[in-house]
């Protein structure tokens, strides 16, 4: 009997995934390594980080995820090396695992642009650990203020800072603002929770800026609302465990504040750097690998890079597509074509396969209860803000936890959380307990 | 105005959340101080261990359980000291609460009888951090299975050990067993999890002793059901990271095994320790401080002790009440009645406060699905197991999660698992990810 073409798929997002569950009928046979046992439903990481949601309702074993496609074997690893002359993937610990196709669909982490020692005290959210570090530092802070002795402490823990205006920062702050004016009202005694300032900073003129102009203004008057205050145009540079220095239109200023959150940057995964050296393909500045038209490697036919990890700029505008789930859930089943036709086709050239062609529907992000901004893609480029907005996130984010069991669930967790304010996941757990 | 009396309350579990409930109306000034910020549903940790419930599921936040309760100041903090004399508690950062009553419920940890290095190879389940170890241990034993190289290596991932045939003990083997030979069925290609074998073992001569003979026995087969072997009578002599000594009629033995969780003694939180020297009160051999019939130390009717902690032996039998929440709950509001007899009669003798009576409502004890064994008290004393204890154990369970506000979404979560066999929050988190 012939072997079998073989796919190693390093990476189980939404790109690795959805690439193993197109595939589960092709005469191929899928090895689908990742670092953790689960697939995680990265949108709703703030959640966790503000105490909305547990980890479990927003990830799913991998297993359990590619359990239906018979041809993916799941494996529990680290990427050490990959040798591209002998087509075989090494682990961590010397494990070899060869491949006929490689797909790298890794990500990328937080990225502190060189101020590596700001990590410590301004963690980031990319992972689930991410999330659970950040739950427990502001539960903490509230615990601290509440047994301050004295004003400018109290003050100092009840200060919050978000640094970057993107989507994950304004989620970030948006919940925060609802957890701390809300959610937490008349649980403390020598504070007031409602007494939070949260400061979300940015370093350009405006916050959501792949949103048009008047939805980025909505967005500053709906985290004004919730009592987040934004600074536009204005650059950290410094941050350590007593607060941030920031430079600002007017000139530089200390913000004093215990807690300080990270939503600035990213950077790709170090696979990507190896990748690039081995095969001579050209990284961007956060270190994406650029990728050809059917998103394999100049050269090498034989390895296709996915989701956030990959630069793909073949776009009308030639701007690289944004790292959001959707570009990587279609590059994923784009690249089960991919492979089926080189199976079909096995000596076809280097990037002669067929093109991706991202299919924009929108995008979109919650600010608070009842408030969101959305772009409407299907070639409509509407735009809006306000209920209408959040009703339309609520209603997809719910769709998209597919393969999430608990998906009905979760949604009962939201109602239960929009009626009564309530977040069930207030839990400080792990080293940081806090004296 | 006159200083109203002065409660703190050290431990937020049964005992110390139903004290302060009960006491809501009362004139007193009440200081709730735990380590953690979240009161758990103990009974069933089990069920985070085995990945059936997440920990925001069975943990809320103890500000929001005593919220109601006005009169209530809750602290994060560790006691360091106690001063008898000036009557005030000492936390670690050196703060001072003074008391005119105090109420220690700080309750038992899990003890290896001298054996502290098994800790690290044989992790105990009482705290929420234990659970998500365990479910680390576990899930990340049959991935490795899953890359075993040798049969001999699958084996001892696939064996799993639990010491100790308590209520603890059978429900962490029940639901492992639920676990290997249900949940997971199909999800591995190397291994087949039905093959993972569980070994409970027990050192007496029969498991859940607590209950009937009949009873234990119908645990043994129901277990049996399961995949789970009992080895009866049976002495654990060393555990080591590759297996377990022990020493039964039949004589020595080692059984590698890759995974073994402790389930076989208590000691008492060591709080105890130091309220006993500084009083003078008497402890038993696992450290529960011995207490009067009003639950009150022999010659200090201002300090209280409650649930674990607490050796109470006025009994019928002059048997020491079980560690288990209804002791706890019922301690909890009668210390409440003591406390405000206190608060009337400011000048009553030690140990004349009213007598503590245990209501033996019975206890019950899960199996797998469908199976449990429970003893209904209500003075009736009657025995049963099957189908109908499960009923029972189902329906009480999620009463009693009371304070819980997803109690509702617990009970359709248990739903779902029931008819579908899926445990969602099977996630390998924290340090421990493998290689």
């Amino acid at each position: 009997m012939a072997q079998r073409h073989r796919v190693v798929v390093v990476g189980g997002g939404f790109a690795g995934v959805d690439l193993c569950r197109k595939l589960k009928d092709a005469p191929c046979d899928i090895t689908l390594i990742d670092r953790r046992n689960f697939h995680l439903f990265q949108p709703l990481l703030y959640q966790v980080a503000t105490g909305g949601l547990s980890p479990g309702d927003i990830a799913a074993p991998l297993r359990t995820v590619v359990a239906k496609a018979k041809n993916v074997v799941t494996l529990l690893g680290e990427v050490e090396d990959v040798d591209v002359e002998k087509k075989q993937v090494i682990l961590q610990d010397q494990a070899m695992v060869p491949y006929d196709t490689l797909v790298i669909a890794t990500g990328v982490r937080h990225s502190y642009f060189g101020n590596d020692q700001w990590e410590k005290v301004a963690p980031g959210l990319k992972s689930l650990e991410d999330a659970l570090e950040i739950r427990s530092r502001v539960l903490n802070a509230f615990e601290q203020a509440e047994r301050a002795e004295t004003r400018e402490e109290r003050e100092a823990w009840l200060r919050f800072v978000i640094v970057g205006g993107g989507p994950t920062g304004v989620e970030l702050a948006g919940a925060l603002g609802e957890l701390a004016s809300h959610t937490m009202k008349g649980e403390f005694r020598s504070i007031d929770s409602d007494d939070a300032r949260i400061i979300l900073i940015e370093g350009t003129g405006r916050i959501l800026s792949m949103y048009k102009q008047h939805l980025s203004d909505h967005g500053v008057d709906a985290l004004h609302d919730l009592g987040v205050a934004v600074l536009l145009n204005t650059k950290v540079t410094c941050i350590d465990a007593d607060g941030v220095d920031v430079e600002g239109k007017e000139g530089k200023e200390r913000i004093p504040a215990k807690t300080v959150l990270w939503a600035a940057g990213v950077t790709a995964s170090p696979l990507a750097k190896l990748i690039a050296a081995k095969t001579g393909a050209k990284t961007d500045r956060p270190g994406r690998l650029i990728v050809e038209g059917d998103l394999t490697l100049p050269g090498h036919p034989e390895i296709l890079v996915l989701g956030d990890l990959a630069h793909f700029a073949h776009t009308d505008d030639q701007q690289p597509l944004p790292g959001v789930a959707t570009v990587a859930m279609q590059m994923g089943r784009h690249a089960a074509v991919v492979i089926e036709r080189r199976i079909a086709q096995p000596d076809a050239a280097a990037g002669s396969g067929p093109l991706f062609h991202f299919f924009d529907k929108g995008t979109m992000a919650v600010i608070g209860r009842n408030e969101a901004v959305a772009r409407i893609g299907f070639g409509l480029n509407l735009s809006f803000g306000g209920f209408f907005a959040w009703l339309a996130w609520l209603f997809i984010h719910i769709m998209y936890l597919v393969g999430f069991e608990n998906r009905l669930l979760v949604l009962l967790q939201w109602a239960n959380h929009y009626f009564t304010r309530h977040r069930g996941a207030r839990l400080i757990t792990g080293e940081g307990v806090g004296g």
